[in-house]
């Protein structure tokens, strides 16, 4: 069986008129659209600028084109939002099946409930839609919103129902005036994952605490660091997780930390073992094993160039790291993913390289 | 010649008395003491609680004993503060010498100048002092605050005069309401650094943007993560110092990260240097060399505990980190650092060995 290249992470920018040319008349004005301004186009909802085409959008461009913002769609590619341009785009980088998550103002909402909701269940109907368009190829991944519980478990039994294969939340809901997910309240809706077998997944969002306008700040280095440190917030993310307990009330919980890199989770499984062997007694832990027990069980990690995670992969679990190409984003390998796979896996065995880059993807999202 | 353990990272809790019985008359009231409360000893300084003796103190008990805080200075080792006992203490665990970090309050100065520079000044006269009490052996380092400027630089001119081998800074100087290091204000200062060719050491000072009070949230595994994230944040403050060019203007400024750990660095330089390649150009980046070269001509880290780390020392800089005991505080290796050091280097060639656990520090630090 030829081996299947899989992307575990790999991004949509919705079509411009998605939310237009599906709103009811009541929200006709207030949904999602790009609107082109003279600094290129950018998301408007409920007459807020939501985000600007750039960053997210740089696949094909070189480094030396790269914007933080100011393009417009012309400017992006169309397999950005168009399934039969995604594939072809797909061919010529040599990637079989791609994971897809969010854009666009998706990760966004506004505070009102029937606006947020039409915008996120249309965009999961779009993603299902999607999945269609190219089965076993375009594996798309809902959107779960944490403004309000019962909202979010609705709408995660919904995604359920319409066939999406995992989904995606906010790692850091108390950054959007939600409770962190630390907190008990969430109880339920851990529950409601673990009964449906369904894959959660945490995006990065930028560095944990710092806010997306440090992208502008005009500080020599600042934006450079910002960049720099958007992946390793997750250590944060994992910790709780595992802390909390939450991993452990529910065994067969299956979680994925997205462009977190893996490079630092062999030093941070070691860390949170010293923190668990050293501290549990003061702090009356509530776990019982170790806390990498729990990550080699149940999290798993994306990443796209980290030749240190690859050399690291005992470490980090064989079992639990995938490749990506976060087409269209800025980091993506597009269109030197063979390449770029060639240099990390040289001198891989065989199969542990069929595990990073394919049957651990297949396994946790259930292909075929 | 035998080789000499040196502790690159080890701390002291100053004398209960240290500031009450050097104040002036008009400041005797308000500087630092520590006053015994049903909750333990505490320290006062101008009227304000500023920590307890808990974590800061744990040197030798079993980790079922951890507290952190409720005890008292009669629970502490003598060695914290007595340098006799001190030396004691390090021939029990084979360890020959000390380079010596903050302790009490002298971290969370008031917002009076005149007390503040009392108790700077008084702390890095002991310091000196305890330097002479065993020449070679124990390595005292200065403390600077960054609350002034001119303050901060004429603090740091006493500090070469006096003759201790370096000094510490706040790795994150906006937590307490001053500009980040990323500033160009600090300018002089890091010329003022590079002229005395003293190097500055950042410490850990918990999880960057938690307050301390998380290591009291009753909430399950908020303590725990606490603890785990703490060291992570030094990513932040290495980005920064490459970033914003301040290791390349002053290139023969050398820095510490200090309790940081090593074994995301290999993965974080890599990740710098991936931001670097991708990012320069519409960032404008004003360094010229790759992240990583700066790192590996002018920083070093230190750890306690990190076999991942160590398996990755030639990533993370055979000449850039340096072991630890991290005595007295909860994270340390006392009295079983020998049986740690043989854990760690196994099968490590003595040469480089020699260089983790001696030769780094004796060259940065100047020691015979």
């Amino acid at each position: 069986m030829a081996l299947r290249i899989i992307s575990a992470d790999s991004h949509v920018n919705p079509p411009r008129d998605l939310w237009t040319s599906r709103a009811p008349a009541q929200l006709k004005d207030r949904a999602p659209r790009v609107e082109s301004t003279p600094q290129g186009d950018v998301w408007i909802v409920d007459s807020e600028v939501k985000g600007a085409i750039g960053l997210d959008a740089m696949a094909g461009r070189k480094y030396e084109d790269f914007k933080v913002a100011g393009l417009s769609y012309k400017d992006m590619r169309p397999g950005s939002y168009d399934p039969k341009a995604r594939l072809e785009d797909m061919d010529q980088d040599g990637v079989d099946a791609e994971v897809l998550y969010f854009g666009g103002p998706i990760t966004q909402y506004p505070k009102d409930p029937e606006l947020r909701r039409f915008i996120v269940r249309t965009y999961n109907d779009w993603m299902m839609e999607l999945s269609k368009a190219a089965p076993g190829r375009l594996i798309g991944l809902g959107h779960v919103p944490l403004a309000d519980l019962g909202e979010a478990m609705d709408e995660l039994k919904r995604i359920a129902k319409l066939g999406l294969r995992g989904f995606h939340m906010n790692p850091f809901p108390d950054d959007i005036g939600a409770k962190p997910l630390s907190d008990p309240m969430y109880e339920p809706l851990w529950a409601l994952i673990e009964e449906l077998g369904l894959p959660v997944s945490f995006h990065i969002m930028g560095p944990r605490g710092m806010a997306l306008s440090r992208l502008r700040d005009p500080t020599p280095g600042v934006k450079e660091t910002f960049i720099a440190l958007a992946n390793i917030s997750m250590t944060e993310l994992m910790a709780s997780l595992i802390f909390t307990g939450i991993l452990q009330r529910h065994p067969k919980l299956q979680f994925v930390i997205v462009e977190s890199g893996i490079g630092w989770i062999p030093y941070f499984l070691e860390r949170m073992d010293q923190t668990f062997q050293k501290h549990r007694f003061w702090t009356k832990s509530i776990i019982t094993e170790k806390p990498s027990t729990y990550w080699y069980r149940q999290g798993h990690a994306t990443f796209i160039e980290d030749h240190t995670g690859v050399a690291e992969r005992h470490r980090a679990g064989l079992e639990n790291i995938m490749w990506s190409t976060d087409y269209p984003h800025s980091d993506t390998t597009w269109p030197r993913s063979r390449e770029v796979l060639a240099s990390h896996f040289e001198g891989v065995p065989e199969d542990e390289r069929r595990l990073v880059v394919s049957e651990n993807a297949r396994r946790l999202y259930n292909l075929n």
